[in-house]
């Protein structure tokens, strides 16, 4: 196969500007590698609510649905996230998306980058050399457990639920990739308070079994928020529920230097989809200040999932290329930078 | 008042050894102020399972309901953590304890000593001058929703369930602290996803206009652990629900340079209790190594509590001594180092 049929949705805030480097890049890579890529655009997030009054409307999904995978920017928008009140809110479409393809994990890749190594606000030698791969189920718990407001009392729920099948899935994911590195897992959650959390403890501890070459532990979500920052090199692959998964993975990103660095992949059985981990950042929206290596990261990790491994390797090349020579924006290099679509072109250039 | 009535209990793992250099401390400060401080002991945690088969016997709750103050080690043993099926839990009887007390305030002030910055994992420009104090809701949330786990279907659920009475008192206190500080309160919540969080967005909101010289922001969970290491200088107060707390106070803890110096107080309208923010660490139990410092500094939050300012004032003063003196636990100097009842001993004497 070397025709793919990708959905793009741009979203909110900054997604559009980093989403179009990484587009313009992909068609780059396929004059070189003779790949044809066609993009199909969808609108989500606030965006789309404020165009259709939809968060997620059909024809997004549908394109999602039909598509090879995924590419997306970012979501969010400060005046939802101003009025508790609203009823139909940007996130909305982004987890109906994920429920609706079914992307029950979510993949964090996280390094440092030796030519950034300084730009972490944690010392050298804490993290030289980390290199984590998180696990996060991305389908279920507390994120679609139901949820109620009653105004007149005054109270609200979220309730977190989970059954074997919805744990099973990505716990194997994460030991056979634990397999293919360190071969040390690590599950995080809070059984000490948490009925969900023993099922997942004793969903790891029965899978673990069909693993002996991997070493399985447990870490309290408490301490391993601590110990991520102290020593985050005892750590190889984690995996966590959707919650603490959220919490820690955005933290794990201090790790590396810059949020504006990290791609995720939200992996299912029949689809796909690539997005950065860093927000909509609303302040910088049209700024073309926006550091498009996640996105582009993420197209990386996309073309893994399509077979085009090679392709991948290339992308990942010229983005270390782009970073061993300084081509970077401002959150990387204060004293001389670059826009959003300069360093993209760069990347461009050199595939 | 000149006497005071303390419960104390030692709890697990390294508890007892901690707590006993508070008790000893507080003997020299009713010597040197003519305070006495009366210790009755219970049984808590794993040690209270042991003996009697319940986390927190009747007794020791009646003895910590007539006490003026409560002082609390450590809970939490190994056999248990790796145990997903035992029914009677170590932990049961710390959140019974926080809620029969009406503990609905987590207090945990952090700060950076001077002679230990070099000890965080963080750039000494980071966390230089960082101060902050995070107050954890801890009797409500998810640690107290129904929980349930049904073997047979494979499933256990946990409810996160918040009403306005559980969220405005310990807002109220967070405000009244930031009038007395900086005038900067952040709430930390997940209100893009969480229904009980636009609960606490709203009630905080609401409540904000009774403290117009305090400015209120929100920041969510995911960006905050992030935030609080790539700038910890920008939070003055914080304020969070149980879970969140719980996470982010730990995490935070690293800004300190060490957790075994963080105190926390868990206030209610009748009752305290005083308790260092690090757990029962088993491996050093019964070592002689453990840092009393976390827990002489909750001594020091009660002595406060109980209105003895000066003499709170005195001892935190002689830790601080002690610490610029070198004269510390394994954990903050590896080359010279003293004992848990050598550091204990040290500042007593020093008072
Ligand atoms: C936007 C938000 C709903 C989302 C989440 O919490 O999952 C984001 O923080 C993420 O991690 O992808
Ligand atoms: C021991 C455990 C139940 C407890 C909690 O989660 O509240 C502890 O981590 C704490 O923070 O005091």
């Amino acid at each position: 196969k070397t025709s793919f049929n990708i959905a793009v949705l741009p979203g909110d805030g900054i997604g559009p500007e980093v989403v179009n480097e990484s587009t313009k890049i992909l068609n780059a890579i396929g004059e070189v590698f003779n790949y044809t890529f066609e993009f199909t655009y969808g609108l989500m997030g606030a965006e789309a609510i404020f165009k259709t009054g939809n968060p997620l409307p059909e024809e997004t999904l549908q394109i999602c649905k039909e598509a090879d995978a995924v590419l997306f920017g970012a979501i969010g928008d400060p005046s939802f996230d101003h009025n508790p009140d609203a009823k139909v809110r940007p996130e909305q479409g982004l987890l109906k998306l994920r429920k609706e393809l079914g992307l029950f994990a979510n993949i964090r890749p996280l390094k440092t980058y030796a030519s950034l190594i300084d730009k972490s606000p944690l010392k050298k030698e804490i993290i030289e050399g980390a290199d984590i791969q998180i696990f996060r189920e991305l389908v279920s718990g507390i994120y679609f457990g139901e949820k109620f407001t009653d105004e007149e009392a005054g109270y609200a729920y979220d309730i977190c639920k989970y059954n074997r099948d919805e744990i099973a899935p990505i716990v194997h994911m994460a030991f056979q990739e634990a397999q293919k590195r360190r071969k040390k897992l690590t599950l995080i959650d809070k059984a000490n308070v948490l009925d969900t959390s023993r099922l997942w403890r004793k969903v790891c501890k029965e899978i673990a079994q069909k693993y002996p070459d991997v070493e399985l532990d447990f870490m309290f979500v408490d301490n391993a928020a601590m110990q991520l920052i102290l020593n985050p090199k005892q750590f190889d692959v984690i995996v966590t529920e959707n919650m603490f998964g959220d919490i820690i993975s955005d933290e794990a990103s201090v790790i590396g230097g810059s949020i504006g660095l990290l791609p995720s992949a939200s992996i299912g059985n029949e689809n796909a989809l690539f997005e950065p981990i860093h927000g909509s950042y609303p302040q910088a929206k049209g700024k073309g200040i926006a550091n498009p290596v996640a996105s582009v990261l993420s197209t990386a990790m996309m073309l893994d999932y399509l077979g085009l491994v090679e392709a991948a390797e290339k992308l990942r090349h010229s983005v270390e290329y782009a970073i061993e020579n300084k081509y970077v924006t401002m959150d990387l290099n204060a004293e001389q930078h670059y826009s959003t679509s300069e360093v993209g072109s760069f990347i461009a250039d050199y595939i």
